[in-house]
């Protein structure tokens, strides 16, 4: 691009107080940013995430850097023209998908329960066999997943068939799959017969003080007190996962990470291994991982995209997911209870 | 029930005015009914539906009559009473469903997204088989139904495993049906790509204004113009069907009841027979066939329940068709989409 | 534009068959569109509509027709592209919207529930003042408009402060509103205590058997039988209205337009005159307005845009009226019920 | 109640281990509970909150716990009965709503954005003037409040009105005020004109930068930078606020609570002393909430309902805070945009 020949260095400023970025800061997006470090040689960021800043740190590495981290002394790259003119560029067009002829006048411009998802789901078959070997297939779970038997049986079967790598969920979710596990309901009502059962908001409770007077969900899952479900496949198998705190949390589980800051860490530690992430009803954890996702890794094998579902009921959380900058997701619109079982089988028998 | 050995008989008063029933006129509900013609001799109305009158005929027979249809000397019931002191009985809970523990303090009483259903499917499964056989299954269909290639293709498969025996549905799911048949689109957006064909919309048009040009899709399918989809199915294998009409339609397609009285006279008619209805990701056709199903079926075998089953992704429809009177209705709140699919290969496979 | 100086003259083929256009039939859109009749005279078509034919009439006039109204002879302008290569052009942007600023990475992108519309409001009330004295405002409405008593009471001071020049609503819409005048209901729960009165739900019957009996709405209101709501208020002030028919209607009220064909040529006579349109909470009667009603109109001043709002809650039906056609709508999600009570108070208070 | 003068006296049993209850023991609900400590007198629990332990302290005084504040030795009663059997009595039905008449049949039965909400704001107009004076009105705040200039303005007029006694919200809303503030945006888009403005993200993220380098909110606004808004009214009338973290947070402000136990703590704080509470479109704080808040409160005039409003756009978070145990909760089904224009005017002009 003939710009960037004429582009000026990257220029970076100092921090003098400790979470705060020198003004004029350059804050990164989703996509690939290129930092012009020496004439002519541009530098892509790895492990980036949108709203933060880019480091210079020593030996010329780029880090990317939440406000809340940045330290005295760091040097903060600051500009905010995208396209060079900063000596950093925004790279938004590497991955694209497919445009649409240009119509003055059409039909069906937006995404909503009426498209289409069969394609979806056969895209996301290829996809999960593919990173399923050489990816990290990285789940961000609402409990929707888990008040139904069958979803929950077959999100089982998914961790056990090894298209799991990482899972990011809260309290609620943990606490209502071992429910089911210990008493075979989630909330008090039975998973597969809807019957409440009686005095069934005890089972909730009970859960979460059986589990906390065990000592963990770890424990209680490797000393067999909990021996199906979710959890207990997600530990005997040691797949990696952050339960995250929020206001809303009974209990909650001495699992969950109620720092949220914290957990932002531990969920991002996550994320700079994802290469796909699918995101199962619930919006508040879609949107955290949203932030704390880039669309693209650097592998050995070159730049490559990350791949972000979101499965959820309504419009507007898919909408609220773009909102906030997560422009890249790709919203499917059903209930996770459908999607789950479904894409379970489709997986299996792929692979007949 | 001792209230009913003190009853008096049922009262009848004349109508005088086409299109009015007499004031005091009673009633009908979804439920079972029984009028005291002779003291001691409760009578059954016989395919029933709700906000109609009960006419006395020749021959001491009840037909239960929209008020449009009253004549000049019709003999109508009066009486507003449900438990018999008008000599009518309304009979709700013949066919129960288990009840709810009463608890003081419970969680999850409401319907919701979060609901489980894999019994629904269980029990669908079973009751489709059975219905297959000794029912007579309608299905109520929205245009979703056609918008993506896997669902359209598993219907046309449920046609074909006998387990369709009738159909209603507007104008749109049969043309977009067509449109996938002719264009392998819907509403200009291919049904399994998504991507949107350069002047789309016309393709729309362009099958109204085939479809038409032939003179019928009755006669564009026997004809071999139309050879895949819904609508060819449901032509060739003679399954009844009513498209009804309504304000939104183009063209329409001149199979369409245009009329929507005549089409609520259709629509009856399948709903007479009916002892299965599914419907399908459609407010309007699911609310109107709601008000013309009763809630049971005089078999010679006796009295059996009407199931009414209706999938949609929102919390307010499926709340909005109980407020309408469907008391009886269970929703199934998920995208019709995955529900097709599902449950056309869980009772493919269940036969197996 | 120098395209158009190349460009062919349009090109018409005559209909050989009543009721179906000639292959290659040109379709309107909701955009003001341009037909070369002579050698450098264009012609704009006056009172257009979506999805129909252009017809020229004698007098090289050119007329716009449904496809179900051509008859054997007529004339149907045939070419399909947009930009003057086929005599025909179409000018999507003679009104414009503000753009945005085209950013690579930005937040809220689409319209939600969280989209502010403070400014709508203020647009309203100066777009609504001006219409008033100059324009023609048609209002489509759904039941929920007399679901509530100030709701149901703003609008009919709506109506005699001058606001309201055309109504197109359904059958519930004016039974709900009657039955509110009658018994102080609606569907049988009252419109300000919401409670549910014994055996309400005979008051909708009742309602329609008691003005069926009258023989219209009309003459209802006129023998001073209803003398309040939006019905009466209509009615005497002699406000043109379409009630039009749909299969989930009880009765319905004699005044209901039940061939939804006979609907529309009623609802086009008022989509006609419409310089503004507003629809509360109806998708049905939203969507089916929409598709009647053109971008802009031709008034001896020239040409002028035809401004097209939609009250929702759901950012489906917002989607879906722009995914069928209505690419100029603007939605404002909100309950109605807030937003007519707001809107009156400020068209009230602005005028002071 | 004949039961209670044969119910034992309530059971408690001692903590063994920290954070883990007794087995058998008895959880809070939303409801009054009475515990039989003394034969014939039964003691109502102060200051409760669903889902904790009851603790029998020193005195004789009841306490309400939370399982993780329980230490070894704690007296934990025990008993799931709810009538009295086990010295414990929850009563449910002290402040009742009008009840419905039980009809076989009847239309309306559900709470949907169809329901009628006049009266609620009359009713909210009289209740919030008298808590005015006499009570504690909490407000739970979704960012939606200040995406919107109007209902931003409003509630600042609400706070200066003296009908704010407490706030909760999370980092959102305090930021998006804050860069209205600043910038008249919210996450970039003018919060009046809905334009995007050029780089807009950044006002986004300056804002926090700003607000984190002059130290805190509170000293923002105390020193001038922060003039106008929400956060500004609440700290120049010091009114208490817990701004409680949550993964999603950007940031956050220094001023979040980003532990959720300890903004949990904060929260019931404001529970504990909140006779109304009003949520504004917000699933997450309004379920939180809903967790800390009882159905009563004691006071020195005796036992008083508290008052538990949502104001939220969909049927299912209504029907969620229900199934999360807020039962006592009212749904109002309308955007917040208009809630709070539309109550600050009828408080201001209820007034004169």
């Amino acid at each position: 691009m003939p710009q960037l020949v004429e582009a000026p260095l990257a220029r970076f400023e100092r921090v003098t107080q400790a979470g705060v970025a020198p003004a004029g800061f350059h804050a990164t997006s989703i996509f690939p940013e290129y930092f012009q470090l020496e004439k002519g040689s541009w530098q892509l960021v790895r492990e980036s995430r949108m709203d933060c800043t880019v480091v210079l740190e020593e030996g010329n590495d780029l880090s990317v850097k939440e406000f809340r981290r940045l330290q005295p002394g760091d040097l903060v790259a600051c500009g905010r023209k995208e396209n060079g003119e900063d000596g950093v560029f925004v790279h938004t067009d590497g991955f694209r998908f497919p445009s649409r002829p240009a119509e003055k006048f059409a039909f069906r411009g937006r995404l909503t329960r009426e498209t289409s998802f069969s394609i979806d789901y056969d895209e996301l078959y290829g996809l999960l066999r593919h990173e399923r070997q050489s990816g990290f297939i990285l789940w961000v779970l609402g409990p929707a997943v888990v008040f139904d038997r069958d979803a929950r049986e077959s999100f089982v079967k998914l961790i056990h068939a090894g298209y799991v790598h990482g899972l990011h969920a809260g309290n609620a979710l943990a606490v209502h799959d071992v429910e089911a596990a210990l008493f075979g309901t989630a909330l008090g009502q039975a998973i597969y017969s809807k019957r409440s059962t009686h005095l069934g908001h005890y089972n909730h409770l009970d859960t979460i003080n059986r589990v906390n007077g065990i000592g963990s969900l770890r424990k209680a899952v490797d000393l067999g007190h909990v021996t199906s479900g979710i959890m207990a496949a997600a530990v005997s198998r040691s797949i990696p996962y952050v339960l995250a705190g929020s206001i809303r949390d009974d209990g909650p589980l001495s699992d969950v990470v109620h720092d949220v800051l914290a957990a932002q860490d531990g969920m991002r530690a996550l994320a700079r291994r994802a290469t796909t992430v699918v995101a199962l009803a619930t919006q508040l954890h879609a949107i955290a991982m949203g932030n704390l996702l880039p669309s693209y890794r650097v592998t050995d094998a070159g730049v490559r995209p990350v791949y972000f579902y979101n499965v959820d009921m309504s419009e507007f959380v898919a909408s609220k997911l773009a909102d906030r900058g997560s422009l890249t997701s790709r919203s499917i619109l059903t209930n996770v209870q459908d999607f789950v079982v479904t894409l379970e089988r489709g997986l299996r028998e792929a692979c007949v």
